[in-house]
């Protein structure tokens, strides 16, 4: 049943959203997600037994957003091993899934590791299985407390760059509790302004042509009581134009060695308007997202989707499982549609990246490498 | 019956488009217009008796674009003179039923003058509605003329700015046959690269909340055998980075006496990403789009259409007459939008502004006026 419409009493903090779990029928494990694409009419849960299934879902959307990918990843290695399916395979199906989200092929590399390295000492299947079940906790955990930290340095960063508060965010895509071990990304830090009294207005990009903005941003909003504005990503010229955007705050699916941002298409132009206009573009993510074996923007793979996300309108509940498309034609038959999911911010024109290490500003080649480095000695501790 | 999918043999050029013709059946005259918030599924007509009927097309969309709301504004008037109905009562609906694009009120104006000159005449009641159809024709006539030349002068300009040929011509919403007596404006010298041989692709931005992109331009594109692809306009971004866009070629709604261009929302963020990536961003207007009588770009106002436009997916069949929305929600319930109709590009982002009169360049407020005066001595000689 969905929560739409419900009025949230101000200063209730409404039950996390339950986007992922593990769970343990009679049956055997199976990983249950919230089925994104349902979102915001009906809340549906899918129910995955193997990993094609688990595929299905990252490649229909029904489960998207770099860090729940990664987590996904995770358990979705984690469930191979623990139903006893051939953990390389699953691993290989999971990586490849979708190619630009680096948290992905993270996610999936952590936990076949840690099998692989349970194996190797010797412990037997079940418990390489249990170790990569582990790792995926452990990831799920982590990144819940990364985007705590992320919110608490990103609201910090709000403060600093635009003191007085009252802010008015401009968002671009979903970046909340749906895609997250915790409240997310750049949502984790609006979210944190709007706790804190600070925000005056969180401004929804609607982001075709899935529309994960109206669908799941909007709902996460008014699921926390903020005060949003929907528009179509076309109108948010209009908004720089006339000063009512404060700060532009989006997460990342993959940041090359050079600070390059790979982000939901239309994230540069965005990024552009807010250089024009002076204002602040923020990337919030994590350091899985960073990815120092992608020296620059032009080496970050693109994934080019479908046509008919673009010549075809398809509302939420005609998505089906696994099957993008099957909506109504809004173009001439044969149109042929150009449809990146994905577009890249080159370094200059990202005032901050913000992640659970700190506040990385400038944002340089150098800073970069320092902070993977960072992320690097505490993971190792 | 749609043509889409028809294949048009190279060369041969498509029937005209019957945008709107005034009938005159035994019952009395009527204006018929293809409904156009049917296209590209069906070909549908919208036969129209009295002025609220014309005005219910119009505030619904299925007639529009700046020129053509001109010439549909001139033959309301004639229509409710040839009905016998109250000439000056019309006339002042008609000229409110949208208020950005100068056009309407300029078509109005135009025809009520006529039919009000003739009355003081002594002509009668009779002459002068028919001296009100003839000054309807005249601009329908005139506004065809001025499509043919704003195609030539474009077409010129663009050998000029892009000397060489095979360009790359991104366009936004509407503004072909669909909009105009003629050819239409942006889209008349894209079409005329087309049959030059010098157009390699047209970019068609889908052109959010309403998708005029998608539905009309894609539409005309493939009724001239145009190479063309659509995309979500979050997508241009990608385009002018990886250097495939040559030109932004646009349409306007008003230009006011300072140069700055009211068009269709989206237009602006093309404007700031054509400067970023030092690409020509034209706009193609009739002298009748031009408005001395407003200062500048502050002065314009802007529409700001139903929320339900951005919060309700409505494929092109399910728009009744004269009713937006009825669409499948995208957003939680309750979600307010922020919807404006267009945005103002101001002079100094405009590389020209492309006439019947002549091709401005750079935009300035005495090249605007030196516009005006020699339009006027035009309609006036």
């Amino acid at each position: 049943m969905a929560d739409q419409g419900v009025q949230i009493t101000a200063g209730k903090v409404p039950p996390r959203l339950a986007v992922l779990r593990w769970d343990e029928p009679p049956e055997g494990p199976v990983l249950v997600l919230l089925d994104q694409t349902r979102l915001p009419a009906e809340e549906v849960e899918l129910v995955c037994t193997d990993v094609p299934a688990l595929v299905g879902a990252i490649q229909s959307l029904a489960v998207r957003g770099a860090p729940l990918l990664g987590i996904v990843g995770a358990y979705g290695v984690a469930l191979a091993a623990a139903r006893g399916f051939d953990v390389d395979e699953a691993a290989a199906l999971l990586e490849h899934a979708r190619p630009t989200a680096v948290n992905l092929g993270h996610g999936v590399r952590l936990a076949a590791g840690a099998y692989r390295q349970s194996l190797a000492a010797g412990t037997g299947h079940d418990r390489a299985a249990e170790a990569a079940l582990a790792a995926a906790r452990e990831l799920h955990r982590a990144d819940a407390e990364a985007s705590r930290r992320m919110a608490e340095h990103g609201l910090a960063l709000l403060e600093e760059l635009l003191p007085g508060g009252g802010h008015r965010i401009l968002t671009h895509c979903n970046t909340g509790a749906l895609v997250s071990g915790g409240d997310g990304t750049a949502f984790a830090v609006a979210l944190a302004a709007h706790r804190a009294g600070e925000l005056r207005r969180l401004w929804v990009d609607e982001t075709r042509p899935l529309l994960q903005g109206a669908r799941l941003t909007a709902y996460e909003a008014a699921r926390n009581g903020m005060a949003y504005s929907l528009l179509t990503d076309n109108a948010a010229g209009s908004l720089f134009a006339s000063g009512e955007v404060d700060a532009v705050l989006i997460g990342a699916d993959r940041i090359a060695a050079d600070g390059s941002v790979a982000n939901k298409v239309g994230s540069y132009p965005l990024a552009v308007l807010a250089r024009y206009h002076h204002v602040p573009f923020v990337v919030v993510a994590p350091t899985t997202t960073l990815d120092a074996a992608t020296p620059d923007g032009a080496a970050i793979e693109v994934e080019q989707r479908p046509g008919s996300e673009v010549t075809e309108l398809t509302p939420p509940r005609a998505v089906t499982d696994g099957q993008v498309g099957g909506g109504v034609s809004v173009a001439p038959l044969g149109t042929q549609a150009y449809n990146p999911a994905f577009d890249v911010t080159p370094p200059e024109l990202v005032t901050a990246i913000v992640t659970e290490e700190g506040v990385l500003s400038p944002v340089t080649g150098g800073g970069i490498a320092e902070l993977c480095a960072r992320s690097r000695q505490v993971t190792i501790s």
